[in-house]
């Protein structure tokens, strides 16, 4: 998207013309001027949001690199239809939907009416010893999440995620899309202690040492998944197109972030980032990304928990933006 | 109040049944557990909500301590009862109802219906010369807010204050009440440039130094107003009876909690602080209140604008602990 200097000057008129010092209202100025940006409009509308939670396993939590048993998946994901957890509690109070889509629990299809259910397989293969995916795999969940992303009328997108494993999948990305070492990106996950984590670090320096130390972000996909990341990718991508907003999450939906970003970099402007993880690694991918998240409340849940709570900051980014009242229009005095 | 050792046992149990790794919700976990003590109830309710918005205005801002004329706090009142400012966009987001109170705004009574006109006078004295109010006035300002804190069915209370020249009056508090010299709580208020800033900093040690370095907080309030800010101590002494949160807005609302502690300090359990202000001695003022906020956006409006944006957090918390299935209900497993 190209936008004219006529409109970067008039959305900044707009925000300055607003009853408040100049600057007051600080990250909720920069944020509306974002949403301005990606709608093409001083007058953008952020009503609609829709959260989208892609579950799927993970060949290599068979190798115990997460607290947490696989078949968590198949459990939360029949929670999340039920209503029950943080992500459905936080939509409802922030009045989003939730769309729950399985593109790859392990075990037999979840028949359920209220599900997505759109596998690419029942999970991934073991990245340990070889790719989590074939390319044909990978596309697939890209498409998904590309397709998902442009569905129905929503101004933004909150992503979220189930995967037992996931932490791992994401961490191997991030270090192979930037060709920093793994390590920097690994951390307790679910809630490792130091033996756990001290496996996961060998598992994952393992799963690393397959590969040449830089990958092409659809390479990385392949070799170490996961397909819920893979969709979340895909749908950032979808995003951009359809103008629309989405609220990144924690560390594996940043994983997502990054091999989006690096795809396609005009995507950037679309993408909000939410929250700072307390996951270990979320730091060195925020650097990574560039990002300065919205919020910093010690979140290490995934779900899109943490985007959902930052939805609110988006709307009421736009809506200063469109109702505040202007210096002129309330007959209020500049300084001095 | 009191709490039983089994109450807590009680909320920790509860919180840590929740379908999420162990501490997962970081900061809304323990939101959650203040809202539950507060309340002294596991099923907290959190659902109605209330910014009261105190203006007033001080007579040093005859001296040039603001970039803006003091005709902006009267200016500033009438936009709120039109709707037209931060704090009104940001509260229909919320759906929180404002309360407009005059409680000292220089010039004759407003008369609007809207307008609750509790006034203790046109203003205070200049305090750069003597005390900006009598101690009769402190304590009405006082007994006033404790008053309106009270009133309706609210469970918790946004504070904002509108007062041209009032991070003078917050800087002088701070620095009377903690002992510490007036220059650390000094910043530009409403964006004073170098040279306005240079002018505040000599105007401000010079009423400093009428009085000695440690004042009592009735003692700091009388000299150094304002109206607003008394009003807002008052309603958070008044908020600790009646079991409600307030949600402390910035750098002015920070020195009527300090007042307010100061004078009680169980009443630090009620109080919520919801984000860190840009304004230069905010982060000396948390420091001394040991408080950690919850959103850190860069804003310096005052208004309420940051309690209302924290609000939805103290929602969603609530919900969290009242509506998020447990690991036995939803039959989920533990770790492995």
């Amino acid at each position: 998207m190209t936008l004219s200097h006529d409109f970067e000057a008039a959305l900044r008129a707009k925000i300055d013309g607003k009853t408040k010092p100049l600057g007051a209202l600080g990250r909720i100025e920069a944020l509306a001027a974002q949403i301005a940006r990606v709608q093409g409009s001083l007058t953008p509308r952020m009503e609609r949001g829709r959260l989208i939670l892609f579950a799927a396993d993970h060949g290599m939590a068979a190798e115990g690199v997460s607290a947490y048993p696989a078949e968590v998946t198949r459990q939360m994901v029949l929670n999340f239809l039920a209503g029950g957890a943080a992500a459905n509690v936080f939509a409802r109070q922030a009045g989003l939907p939730v769309a729950v889509v399985d593109c790859g629990v392990a075990g037999p299809p979840i028949g359920d009416p209220r599900l997505i259910a759109r596998r690419i397989g029942p999970g991934t293969a073991n990245a340990r010893h070889g790719p989590a995916m074939t390319p044909a795999q990978c596309q697939a969940a890209l498409d998904l999440g590309r397709e998902l992303a442009q569905e129905g009328g929503f101004e933004a997108l909150c992503l979220g995620e189930m995967g037992i494993g996931n932490t791992s999948a994401a961490a191997l990305l991030a270090a192979k899309i930037t060709g920093a070492p793994v390590a920097g990106f690994i951390g307790r996950g679910t809630g490792l202690d130091a033996e756990g984590l001290a496996r996961k670090r060998a598992i994952l320096e393992a799963a690393a040492a397959r590969t040449a130390p830089r990958l092409s972000p659809a390479e990385a996909l392949a070799e170490y998944g996961g397909f819920e990341i893979a969709a979340m990718a895909g749908a950032m991508l979808g995003a951009g197109p359809a103008r629309r907003l989405v609220l990144v999450d924690g560390f594996i939906a940043g994983a997502a972030a990054l091999v989006a970003v690096t795809l396609q970099p005009g995507l950037r402007e679309n993408l909000v980032f939410a929250h700072r993880s307390a996951e270990q690694g979320h730091a060195a991918l925020l650097a990574a990304l560039g990002a300065e998240p919205l919020l910093d409340l010690g979140l290490r849940l995934g779900e899109g928990s943490g985007a959902l709570l930052a939805w609110p900051l988006l709307r009421a980014a736009a809506a200063m933006l469109n109702e505040m009242a202007s210096f002129e229009s309330a007959a209020v005095s500049g300084p001095a």
